[in-house]
């Protein structure tokens, strides 16, 4: 009896007792993966992403064996599930705790990086794939397929980026690699639309600027409506605040409007995860000032909470599907030739990300006057090593190209798909667990902080704002006071870059924050979090 | 070009981009069920829920009008997404935020009225139903569907509760209904499954013995469950901190450990419910001191906002679904049945609290010689009207029993769920509106506050725990030395509860605190957040 008298609840909660079986052996693999990470953090080899995949890897093998080698994942590979739910909560993270000043100060050399630098990459494998596949005899592909190909890995994995660089330890070669990830994706997303749409076989410099405008229209209205998203929470908070204060509320609608912005920019065609970014940006600069002391604590802590659960999530998943049998057994018969274009894609990922890196970083230190702000070859070479990662969206854009609704039909689609993900574990785990020594022995900790202080200037943080660690936003912001308030004059005789910031501090003290609220400009409320810092709500 | 661009995006994203547009409804819908919440939080009759269902029905009369009478609901309702994502957080929440004290205190009332209570409620509902139903020509119900609609109709729903009675203004009703509501869940769970699976034409002393032995081996299994679970994180955290602080994990560690208990359960076929109340309850107690100060404030906030959101939803989702032209086309051919059949089903659920509600709470009272902690007629009075509403968990179950995968195809079927919808939707909205001032009316402030000073003394908590406001936990702490320590001579002498209470402390002080931690038993740890509240990380 005591068996049976669950069988509804079961039937109410899942069509199958499988797929409850299935949950909880993942969220267990989640916590193992938290635990084990965390008792790994002072390896200097490991992180979290490795751990994740590895222990993915092993649960599929034991999945595998008990299986008889049926199935080796809990859950099938979604692109809903990856775009929809696990996606966005890290790329609104990255933005909310980005240090902002440090990504705007290289905004240039980000565009140039992720714009530019990803098309010469993706031109560069995709050439390479042509001359290296029609030598080998791995069917006819088309030339849609061979572009397909240059844009997957072409699309650097900001997600193991977030990682393996410290933003506290190389905030400089942090916002570059990571800013590039995100303005690679929206030209990711132009490639790849354009590969499936265009009529590739008659370029012309028409279709080519149409190209150009497309991109330019994509990059500039989903920064817009991450723009309008945030200040629209902000405005909104600010105006609710009459004196009774909601930490429940507030996180609530931080949430939601941050999400609203993710789901409006799918709706409107354009690049969701430049406008939950940049949503993450305003927010942290306005909306973050606007709400309750707890509520500032609780989302800081929140969001970063889930974008460390998702982004666990994503590698457990990878190195779970990694080992889905269906799609060795078509390549089970030509081992040779599956490794043979593996290897050819890790050489042409490793060449087109050189191919950029260096000569725009070259462009990039010719606009630069004063030296601390060139990119040294040092820091190149780490740049370079960075983002050779490939991850979760190269997975996502493979499947798209290569599978009808998750299944490998075509001989070629299952080398094609077996290939892709060589490459992603091969960069995560081998990229990956050397980009940490990597960066101590290019970039040792105290020769860093040194060529440092002169970009991301660190205030005695814990005297000016003794309860909020990590110093969120307030560093930068206080950092910007201590060194360009006294130096406006060689401020405005210096790079351009810094006459524009401090414009726009101007506009945003005069205009925005009055209007927006943010640091400083809540107005005072009697009872307000604002007036006594130990109070608590 | 420009809306062809982002094409792939969507079709990498969903299926189809109609799906994108009601996401992006509802959310939006969500943000204003939040603003328009806050605005009428001064409304002495409005409430959340409320609002939330006025919204949805709002919205349903627009879609129906926009789609020519198509459609009313932007996502079908699924019982998956409710118990799976919804439920969750909401019973979690409710047992991390209670308290405690007041909540075990009165654990033998709270049974006798979720258990006796409940199967009271079940007998009458159905007996009326075969009595009146008989009469109507409605087509034949089977002894299944009586029984059925019994345990529908019985199932309180615990999340308007939470809604209209505040845990601080009126704590001891708090504890009684919402633990009624969670203890409900379980007997329902039995209930339900022993109509669908017991002979119901050869119920014997035997069968009845075996369903009390059930409902026993469910809520003891469940329970200690969630109570291992609890531990199990509490125990975890503890071990791992070892001088070094990560809120992150700590926070998500917590969430998924709550998660997996309530997953667990659904695959030991127990009452998920009962099982993440309890380990709420254990986490708030033990796990909750383990971590930082800053991890404290975030899933502090972070629970509550998940279930805010969660309960939000769920108000939204069933004033849309109801508008649902389907089921309504069914019985447009005889309105006055239907109305009748919603009358007589509101009548039931009336008589049906009232007959266990008054009774049970004169047994109780006999238990009590102090008469400050009995329940005055004022207090039953609230009691009845306070539990009345129906709400997502009948829709759930009727949906269960009266459809075929979310289709109704039989007349008398139609029937049943247009009247629960009807039933839900009248409980909610006329007896939720009527709650609040019936609480004001039977119970003013000042007289309430007196009276239960005895069973919840309110310690000055700005001045011991300046940091912790609300008093999470604390209160009930601070309240429990106080009041119990000086008096324990006459404490054994009085009733066994606290008896049982004191002997609780006593083992929790010098066995389980020392192990699974908990307030003041956290090993001082240098750099430790305990150390200095002042600092945060």
């Amino acid at each position: 009896m005591a068996m049976d008298t669950g069988a509804f609840l079961t039937k109410l909660a899942t069509s199958d007792h499988s797929s409850v079986v299935s949950m909880n052996l993942f969220v267990a693999l989640l916590c193992a993966c938290i635990v084990i990470g965390h008792l790994l953090e002072e390896n200097r080899w490991m992180n979290e992403s490795i751990t994740a995949l590895a222990i993915g890897l092993g649960t599929g093998i034991v999945i595998l064996l008990t299986t008889g080698g049926k199935s080796s994942h809990l859950l099938v590979f979604s692109e809903d599930l990856f775009f929809i739910y696990l996606l966005p909560p890290i790329i609104f993270n990255a933005g909310f705790q980005v240090k902002k000043k440090q990504f705007f100060r290289n905004f240039m050399t980000i565009m140039l990086f992720g714009a530019i630098g990803t098309l010469i990459s993706f031109a560069i494998i995709s050439l390479g794939a042509i001359h290296f596949f029609k030598k080998m005899n791995i069917g006819s592909l088309k030339i849609g397929d061979i572009l397909a190909i240059g844009a997957i890995f072409s699309a650097t994995d900001s997600v193991c980026t977030l990682q393996v660089l410290n933003q506290d330890e190389t905030p400089l070669l942090y916002s570059l690699v990571f800013g590039e990830g995100v303005v690679n994706d929206a030209t990711s997303v132009v490639l790849f639309n354009a590969i499936q749409s265009f009529d590739l076989y008659h370029i012309d410099s028409v279709i080519a600027l149409q190209f150009v405008g497309s991109f330019l229209y994509l990059f500039i209205t989903s920064t817009m409506l991450g723009v309008l998203a945030g200040l629209l929470s902000a405005f909104m908070i600010k105006k609710l605040y009459f004196g009774r204060h909601s930490t429940d509320r507030e996180v609530a609608l931080m949430i939601l409007m941050a999400y609203l912005s993710y789901m409006l920019a799918e709706l409107f065609y354009l690049s969701a995860i430049l406008t939950v970014f940049f949503c993450g940006i305003v927010m942290s600069h306005y909306t973050w000032h606007n709400v309750t002391e707890s509520s500032r604590v609780t989302t800081k802590h929140a969001f970063a909470t889930l974008s460390f659960v998702a982004e666990i999530f994503i590698f457990l998943y990878v190195g779970m599907d990694a080992l889905d049998i269906d799609k060795w057994r078509f390549i089970s018969d030509s081992p040779g030739k599956s490794v043979g274009v593996s290897s050819i894609l890790l050489g042409l990922v490793l060449l087109g990300r050189a191919a950029f890196v260096f000569p725009l970083s070259f462009l990039s230190n010719l606009t630069k006057n004063s030296p601390h702000n060139r990119i040294s070859l040092k820091q190149q070479v780490t740049i370079w090593w960075a983002g050779l990662m490939r991850g979760a969206v190269s997975m996502a854009l493979a499947y798209n190209q290569f599978t009808r609704s998750g299944h490998t039909q075509l001989h070629l689609n299952a080398i094609m798909i077996t290939s892709t993900i060589s490459v992603v574990l091969f960069s995560t785990v081998v990229f990956g667990l050397m980009t940490k020594p990597l960066v101590r022995i290019l970039l040792p900790p105290s020769k860093q902080i040194t060529s440092m202080i002169s970009s991301e200037p660190s205030s005695p943080k814990s005297v000016i704002v003794p309860l909020l660690s990590n110093g969120h936003e307030s560093e930068a912001d206080k950092g910007s006071q201590h060194v360009n308030r006294p130096t406006s004059l060689r401020m405005l005789l210096s790079i351009p870059s810094h006459t524009v910031h401090h414009y726009w501090r101007r506009f945003d003290d005069s205009f925005m924050r009055p209007v927006f609220g943010g640091r400083g400009f809540v107005p005072f409320v009697p009872g307000s979090p604002t007036e006594d810092v130990v109070q608590w709500h």
